[in-house]
């Protein structure tokens, strides 16, 4: 599984374990997903990606956990599993009740049901909706 | 534009103007927006489209500004202009403000992107983040 | 509007004549849409896919009605507008009702939908469902 | 596997119990698929989702096997590994032939192709084509 | 795993297993892989699409390898499990060193980044990009 | 046309006119194209993207002009219109040939095409591609 194979603390370079100790401070935690073991195989990459998901998902005008659903929201429209699995406990995290959980999912329904509609019946945009 | 003509009031079926009837209602407004009247030519579609996107985009545990705001990321990820449009039309009514916009783009970007790292590696979902 | 420009009957190249041709004898009609026009910049690529089109979109197990609202419900999937429009048309030209056109935006709007469910939840495909 | 653990007859709660029931009575078997006993954890999502399916599965003017093949074209564009297992065993149960699956497959592999061809080409909506 | 089973050479039809025959004589290879196994359900389909992609992927005017990198990017942008695999193992095999696999993907998510910027902004094309 | 207006040069911030006087002076115009002009809305996300792009799309293991046919293709999978016309224009900038054009146009399509023929099928990764 995987079309590079994942690297450990001892495989890495050092610039990318200095990437995973980044990770490990921000999050408070000794533990690595998958994810950054497979990118530290280009370790400028690893790094660019790291250092722009700190701040984009880090604190701002929107809630963490706001940040977190329409991350869920993209990943599922995209089809990615690892990602959906991923920010989906990411989202747990950062308490998600199950309550919100399904009406993310409800919303997400919702919005791949009308983009399909609209699609179908290539809807012009009105007036009123353009800036 | 559009693979069925836009109907007026005067063109739809009763079943429909009652739908018609209910989003001015429940919006407030006189304004049919052109998906309702493309949906218009199947009355029972749109009826239940309406009633569905009136539970599901309701207040809940979700703030209603938060739904736009997953409802713009799906849209954006499966390419529907009319949704993007129609959603950032309606979150910017609901309070979003340029700061929040920018910062939902921002997500949006970054969760595109690491779809696509994803996506490429093949990155085996870690058991930590099994349910 | 458009990567290359549109190739008129007059600036194509032989090749790309004789596809015109055989497009306008199997249809029976004068008119090349748009596509065909784009193409024709490449002979050899016009040529294949016409040459397959013919096959694939022609009689056989599928009735032809069935095979452009397949064809829609992709294009849909993947967001072509160019692709709804034509083969919306298409399907029209072939007998779709308005009451079959209401029943395929529907079912199109139920799968997108239950995707989305799917993906977000990623469920784990049943052991009775494989091959 | 999943973001949610599967829930058995045991573990629903009394709504969502009454839809699995109904399910096996339109279905006429006692298997419950993993979609539903994911879906389970929000009760009325799960019964919104059922209900609608119903109807919009149910016979109709379109064949209940075309709109199977509908599904699965739009599952497969969307890249829902589920969803195309469940509807292709779904179209197998309500007669498709290996014949008319190999024409599915056809028609969808054609759409994909084109549906690129256009979008790189960025070709113009004819006229012709415009409701 | 599949919606039809994989067929072994002694299950295939003769048609099939001249298909096969031509994979492994142009690949220098006896090695047939599931792809392939997989289609052979329907040989006219098989053969069909053998033939296109030996022209499509042969020698051209781009060099063989940038062929198998364009093929990955639409591959991950589609969410192709199977694709990815199979054609960035091709890749490997065609050349691709880790320093090109590693721009490729921050390209792919660059691309998927812009593309989601540039959808949710719904920026119109300058003038200056029309054919 | 748009979620936000265009800025002119004028309009924009001290900080976000940095960035387009860098992106004139690394492309040697005085030409602002859409995209940046939307994104100037947010002058942090538009220089980090602008800083992001320029590095990811710079010289270095791939051919400048082969990382745009990757982006193309990206961005046609994902039916983006207006990075499809922006980086086709670069693409032929870079010294794209209308042969080269056909080809990537083949390869995309091709790539389409068996993407929704193994989706469909979901055929089973071979043990041989995976790293």
């Amino acid at each position: 599984m995987g079309t590079v194979p994942l690297l450990s603390d001892e495989e890495v370079s050092a610039e990318a374990l200095a990437v995973f100790e980044d990770i490990r401070a921000v999050r408070g935690t000794d533990f690595i997903n998958n994810f950054w073991r497979a990118l530290a195989h280009d370790p400028a990459l690893l790094k660019a990606t790291w250092e722009r998901l700190k701040v984009v998902m880090g604190p701002g005008d929107l809630d963490p956990l706001v940040k977190e659903l329409i991350y869920i929201a993209v990943s599922t429209a995209n089809g990615c599993s690892y990602c959906v699995h991923s920010h989906t406990a990411a989202a747990k995290a950062k308490g998600m009740t199950p309550a919100q959980h399904g009406e993310l999912l409800a919303v997400i329904g919702m919005a791949m049901q009308t983009n399909g509609l609209v699609t179908a019946l290539q809807v012009e945009v009105d007036e009123a909706f353009q800036a």
